[in-house]
């Protein structure tokens, strides 16, 4: 056989297994695997390092309005560009609908701020702000025909939330397309009301983000979106889940017999509300939503990874600057936390922040890290058996890690939009030093080697546990 | 001593006692507990008999509009009579707010409809319709002062439904003014979503009023009520509980270390959703909400009475004509479930029924029933130590129970403005045989002895929960 | 009337009622409770007092022998001299069946111990050790007959423990003669097993006391009991409870329709695994088992005392001297932990703390202290409606508390056998300041006024558990 | 490339993948896996075939004494061509330690059983009966070392069961070695405690197997084992798990943060105790422990399944011939249940009973398929990467699967010792058409190709849990 690159000596790691093997790749695809492959003139030396599915990030938030003149610090190139310095080969980045607009105009949208700007694969989640009955009853219908199959609800910000009426008319139209729905899990009003409470003492600072933002919010909401999908029938994912509690209400949802997914994030292993707690305004730096807990919320999303709670481990990355008036340091969000805008960078992060934390102090196997960052992703998103994994067929979308590496990560090294990282100065042991999309290197050795455009949109079949009401591998 | 009345050889039960004496009755009041009394002219021979505390119902509707022409079943003439007939010698009833009226004129509404009407004594809770800066702020603290000091709201009902931001505002002020609030916990949005299915197929029958208010509305409901009021840090009442799923939110609740207090009623103890499937529109006559739902339940809710997940067992008497075009038969409701009037009679069956089913069998003791039927409700709307009990000072609202007289429960034993029971032919071993309210007798062996106008309005203190932060007995 | 002796101007407590009263007694029994009565020359003036019914304390330890030369620091004098100090009118101690002997026997040794001994009054529980068929088959019987009605069995320390077999006999022979078992749950071979490997590394000191009785070997204990009593279909006692995990079996239990009932000690709110952890031997003062576990663990309890978890609310009073070889500093004591003789004294303290920590901390109203240590007790134990409240016809068994008193604890208040107190410094706010057992009184203004020898002996009928098959009030 | 042989065209199944691919196989393993391959001249068509790792079954009872003269059904070769005959290329048999033998003993005797007999690949757990210090602190780490590195406990059976005591020196030799421990969790004494209840009633009926060894039992052994466990710090496996209150066990002690692996078998998803109650000893044929419970434990089984609650699915095979005095109508077990042996064939009907219930209708997908009959074995058991997988370098235990075949169970399919199979009738969807034990054909078509004595040992490694102290994938 005749490959147009092979991958040897390295030691392969799926979701199920490891094992030492060539890899020969034609088109752009995985075409043979074996003990040993000849036949190509372009050689990528493994030994010694792991030959792993690139990462997939299903939650990435690029070049998204934010109102108020608030400018999200990536757009498509920097955005896949830090991506793939961080060992991914895919994003699933949001195409937000404006209220008033049809879903099929915010995609135009999205596609002319994608086209020829990205570094790795891209593909969209459609967040539903505005469900009429022509968008849930015909637009989304079609849009899931042809591969935009996954959509996001909020629970919480203002313009952006939605009722209850309309949570259910929309899990309804996602039930009969084979739609799957993200929800964002956070009581709105509840915050309000702890808004108000702050603001009247005075409490302005940007800690008090965390305080107004508590665990109790986050479940109601979360125990509420599985009530409203148990209602509808259908299945969810509960993204960026920060604490025990919220678990607590994906278990036993899953008792009650109910299809859900859950997803958490490095901001919830590693970080805490303290981060927030922090003199001229560096706290704004950690402001998210939900926010960071404490260590025991820590050890609880730990515990979740560790005992299937979660399938999906993801980046939340939602990029502003922070030296910058149009991101976290404009000028209302220097007078009271509610204008900080909400959302930090993590898209080049997430990946070595797990192999380093779970791997390699011994939380997680391989298999796992491989399954929650990238072939679950695939699998619940409909991407595979195009993307997640290395099988016959598959796109050649490959990282090799080096377990053997040590670096300490600065801003400088994610390539990305935003100018500082809340993961600024934490040591890492292991990194993805080559980044492979569909058989072509885009970062090698913590360089950038790929072109913008070469990233491609994906289009997508429905969720494996839409289409076939079976379970997450 | 001297004695207006003496209450002789009887078996006194309070919430934590049981033991011989006769009680001596001074102008309306317990002047004196011993092994013998003598000073009286007027000896009520108790010889055989239970003397207890006149049951107090803390959840009782009458003279409520009901929209579109529907009439309620009972006025405070009536209601009370009734009432009395089932061993009561106190009733909570509701005071509805119009929207756009303040309290205070719904108060006056109320008043005169009761105001020389009752046969036993009355107080008011007050449902929030309309949650105005000007109720919250200004209204409703003076009305707690006043001893109207306790509120409900509603999380269904079209018209009566407060948002989230309005419960939250609600339970604020009620945490101000120390008002302890009760909250009808089902999800609105779920309901609406499931009648919208259920009528687009077709589903028109009365037994849909129980699949479209299924356990994961009440359950969603009671965890987001649960949840607002730990944000607003007060306690609550979640009321009428009727299933498992329900009840262990209220335990989970107080674990998380909230003060809530759980009440169920008769009709999850005795009725299921089969009830509601008959032929002839007869599945009318158990429409209420909750719904009745499975044996399981059934069990649950005995299992919490038990266990002390309930310390309240009310009647939630809704009363409603049965054969009346302004009652459940109305013209709507004969077309779909969701016209016919939810509710139904009960407040002269509840104490029968737990004291035939759940003290006779075995289930509970004296004591709890004392507890969970006056003494409970007295302490938590304080009336306590005016009502609910049998000790020194207190009003002398005693009851005498024959517990070896049989009935088989009919409507027309009731007395009652419905023209139904929906536990007719229920046998009941116990009975109520005397009703004595301040002294005098109400009620005696089935016969009205008061005359209307002799019961009367009762000004509350703060509840136990709110004024001392500490649990119920 | 005419009175022996009356109590005036009181606010008198029960388990469910708080109202000003005046007592009369007669004949050691209480006659009469009116607004105001007159007729005796014996006036106790109980203004701004609490007039409750006297502690019960159903777990005590008096002369019990302890091996190896060990003596238990009080006997029935001293003991139940002591008891009176801090509130109590009625101990239930411990007869120890000695292996081969018959419980009739070992009863006969201790009524002789205690004969013409005591203070206040006093009743036995039976410890068995040696189930043999004679033991369970006829004597037990007979002694339920006879008014001995509850038994204990260990399944911990060497020569007391029994095995499972033996359990299930035991739980057996009660469940026919009606006698309620208390159980002391702790997994022996799981501590023969750490102690092994403690002494192996040569961990010895006090505090290892606490790591060698982990709560795992608690909850497994507990759970096993439970499982064992729910095979045989009998009720249990699950004394001294420490810790959340133990909690959670007592409710799961519950939850799957068992009887059970919680005890739980002042040493699991106030002390913790930490005070054992001091020098010189001083840690061997807080030597008990279970042993005092953290900080999260008082809370539990607490919240289990709040939540109706935890019925009862004992001493475990066993106490030893300290400073003395024959007590814990034995000589092979200060070689390794596992010879420090487990107790610790607390008839005394027990009520003050849970007046002073409960009730005016806010924790549990006034009736609720009454319930858990002194009617729950009486009733379970089979001494109601003779002891345990404020009735017509119970013994007057009344204590009066000044809630205003303040007090520091010190060993010298206590009257005790015991040269130290746990609980040594610790200030108290409120005190029982009149202890009067069937109308005389014992103990005032801290000092004893009774003779030995006129606290009786109390025959008891079956369980409220065990006679009616109800729940516990 | 040359191969020995080639499957072509089938659709490769693992743990986490499927896809379309040849597979190369050199010298019995899997060399080359591709999307086209050539170079055999033994070409194996799979078109339209699964093609997935062997089945692995790692609880399987053969030629094990069991007392009174009655002799298991199976030995190794007849257990391992049935095996063969249901899919399965591997097993891991159990070596029974008699009470006095040195286990090194014991594995000469099993070793001569197996030498020479096998069709496919065995390996042994050590059943530890008798554990003296010898045993523990010398023989077992020897045999870990060689390759023997998996125990199993029993908590019931006469001879067999370990107290507490010896259980913790199990698992602390266990842990110090490396071993892994499998326990059989029911509790002893209980059960004994029943059957005497039983006989006593002269209820003697097959059918009182079931109720002699209730949940309680189960649960109860589950959670003392996870506590032992717990206490010394060392993962363990809880074998054949029947119901929901033992998988709650299961799921209880992870959340406290033990390593534990649950297992299922398909007598607890396809029986219930109902089929022991036949009468003329039908029922015999039922007889395992723990016995099968209802249709709510089936239902909680699938969850168990479905939620990871089981990693691992496997037979307990433990054949006794039906009509035959050294089986299951013994002459003393037509007299009483107790002597009925407990244990029921399995090993050729594990995996088609979870192909066709499980995946076929649509509870769980392919690649959990595997993952819990054949990948997450050879982990736990330190098979893996020789065994479990289709991977390179991995012996290439392959079997084929026609999804379309329609097979019903009857016990001359099975080609197995017993003389009956539980699943008599059973219709089932898809079978294994094609077993190949390191890349030769043992059986095709429902034949029998291979010879006995191909079948080999496998010495193991560590198990992935004791060995890395990681979650298996």
């Amino acid at each position: 056989m005749q490959f147009d690159r092979i991958i040897k000596n390295g030691t392969i790691v799926t979701a199920s297994d490891i094992y030492r093997g060539d890899i020969g790749i034609v088109d752009g695809r995985i075409a043979a695997i074996a003990a040993n492959l000849d036949g190509s003139d372009d050689i990528v030396d493994a030994t010694g390092l792991y030959v792993m599915p690139g990462g997939i990030d299903s939650h990435v938030h690029i070049s998204q309005p934010s109102g108020d003149g608030i400018v999200m610090a990536d757009d498509f190139e920097t955005g896949t560009r830090s991506a793939a310095m961080g060992g991914n080969t895919s994003i699933l980045s949001f195409c937000m609908q404006e209220k008033g607009d049809s879903l099929r105009e915010s995609l135009k949208v999205y596609h002319a701020k994608a086209d020829g700007e990205c570094h790795i694969d891209v593909a969209f989640h459609l967040i539903v702000t505005d469900p009429t009955p022509a968008v849930l009853g015909q637009e989304l219908p079609a849009l899931v025909e042809d591969g935009y199959t996954s959509i996001k609800v909020f629970m919480t910000y203002d313009g952006l939330r939605l009722r209850d009426d309309e949570i259910l008319d929309t899990l309804e139209s996602a039930r009969r397309s084979g739609a799957l729905v993200m929800v964002h899990c956070e009581n709105e009003d509840a915050i309000r009301f702890l808004i108000g409470r702050h603001e009247a003492n005075g409490d302005l600072a940007a800690k008090f983000h965390a305080t107004t933002r508590p665990i109790a919010a986050e479940r109601e909401a979360t125990h509420r979106a599985l009530s409203l999908a148990e209602i509808v029938d259908t299945p969810i994912v509960i993204v960026h889940v920060s604490n025990r509690e919220a678990m607590e209400e994906i278990e036993r949802a899953r008792m009650r017999g109910s299809k859900v997914v859950g997803e958490t994030c490095p901001q919830y292993l590693m970080l805490t509300a303290d981060d927030l707690d922090q003199s001229e305004m560096e706290g704004a730096k950690f402001v998210c939503s939900p926010p960071p807990r404490d260590k025991a919320s820590q050890d609880a999303c730990w515990d979740g990874i560790e005992r299937g709670v979660f399938d999906l481990f993801s980046s939340d990355h939602c990029p502003f600057r922070f030296d910058d008036p149009a991101g976290k340091l404009n000028e209302k969000g220097r007078k009271s936390f509610r204008w900080i805008p909400n959302g930090i960078p993590g898209v080049a992060t997430r990946l070595p922040i797990l192999f380093s934390e779970g791997v390699q102090k011994g939380r997680i196997d391989l298999c796992r890290f491989v399954a929650i960052t990238a072939t679950n992703h695939a699998k619940l998103y409909g991407m595979y058996p195009q993307k997640g994994t290395i099988a016959i067929g598959s796109d050649a979308d490959i990282v090799l890690w080096d377990p053997e590496k040590k670096v300490t990560i600065t801003n400088d090294l994610l390539a990305q939009g935003a100018d500082y990282t809340p993961f600024e100065g934490l040591e890492i042991s292991g990194w993805p030093i080559h980044t492979m999309v569909r058989g072509k290197t885009v970062v090698k050795d913590g360089r950038l080697i790929g072109e913008k455009g070469y990233g491609a949109y994906v289009a997508r079949e429905r969720s494996s546990l839409t289409a076939s009401q079976k379970t997450v591998g």
